[in-house]
């Protein structure tokens, strides 16, 4: 089944190019495949330099900078779809994100930090990218970064 | 396959009447299911106003409160069941609970906050109501509610 | 199919007895099986006397001593498997690994903490034990143990 237009259009579009797909790091994978859905490892957004995005929402981070990071860490799971799957057509559905944001304890505006990478799915999935999420503000994440977004997704074929 | 009982008559008997399901909020929807799991966003908690309900397990909340908190999240998952199933015997099992308590970093009592939320799904599913589960404390969660419980599960036909 | 060593035989090589699965704690369970995944609830680590082990990276407990708390998790998990499935031959993929690290905010090297559960797993499984992970900093956890780790598993037959 080939959608009239294509993710990898709708990228094009939007004057995304895909990064590299981030490499496995360690004993784990960039994602893994089995029984019709794709779990991809946590995201982190790099800045473009290539160095980890850092920074801590109610602190030195604003929701506007924070959706940005969200959205590129969007941007780096669907590079991991386009290598595990080849072709972004074989998405079938965005199932969940799970969306981590490194926050003060004050800080309590973590949906709108996410939808930085919801709204990216819908984008380039249009309604396939419409997903269930869970937001939740952590006391810090890796290399310090801002936001980590894990992902689900139903594979087609 | 029909129980004898209905998860909905055990509603009824447990005196709860659930509330409207949460609308999608922004470009993520309330459940997704594909391959025979429906994956249900993040709920959290309101007051009988419908408010956010706030608080912190080990500042201003006790575990009581943040039980019955992470009750209102379960019964707002139920919420969203019925939403997607119509029928909640279309429940084959409530498969796993994430339950993330908003928590000061001296309490380390998740998972009897967690319970609220467990205790609620036994009740009305019954034995397909055991999940596995995570708990964990967060630094801080969307609109400073105490607690957001997200779920797995496993339908029929 | 049977590998030409199974996971049971490289537990005894690694010299790791698997201590008794955690039983039930309330009203959830240590693992459900799905529509041929395993989802097994968060496990924490326990020291040799069977006390948790609590920590707190950046404050009480160095990398090492994270990253060997996590191993215990992973051989929890590990434990689970074996009373779900009873043939550890059974797993067909370790899918996905959540690693929620016990972190000072301004602890960031969760993914060396959540190496001891990942290598374990591949000491285990070999390429079968290659998961998705996320790792993230949390600001407590049940008990204040210094990790805890849950885990998606594709099961044969």
């Amino acid at each position: 089944m080939t959608a009239l237009v294509t993710p990898e259009q709708r990228l094009i579009a939007l004057g995304i190019v895909l990064p590299a797909a981030a490499a496995p790091a360690a004993n784990y994978v960039p994602s893994v495949a089995m029984h019709g859905l794709l779990h991809i490892s946590g995201q982190i957004p790099f800045d473009d330099s290539g160095k980890p995005l850092r920074g801590r929402l109610g602190a030195d981070m604003d929701i506007a900078a924070g959706a940005a990071a969200a959205r590129r860490c969007a941007i780096n799971l669907v590079a991991q779809m386009k290598a595990a799957l080849g072709e972004l057509d074989r998405v079938e559905r965005i199932v969940k994100l799970g969306v981590f944001v490194n926050s003060t304890p004050d800080f309590t505006d973590q949906p709108e930090v996410g939808n930085g990478a919801s709204d990216f799915m819908v984008a380039v999935f249009g309604d396939a990218g419409r997903h269930a999420r869970s937001a939740v503000g952590v006391a810090v994440l890796p290399r310090g970064v801002a936001v980590e977004v894990d992902a689900i997704i139903a594979i087609r074929g």
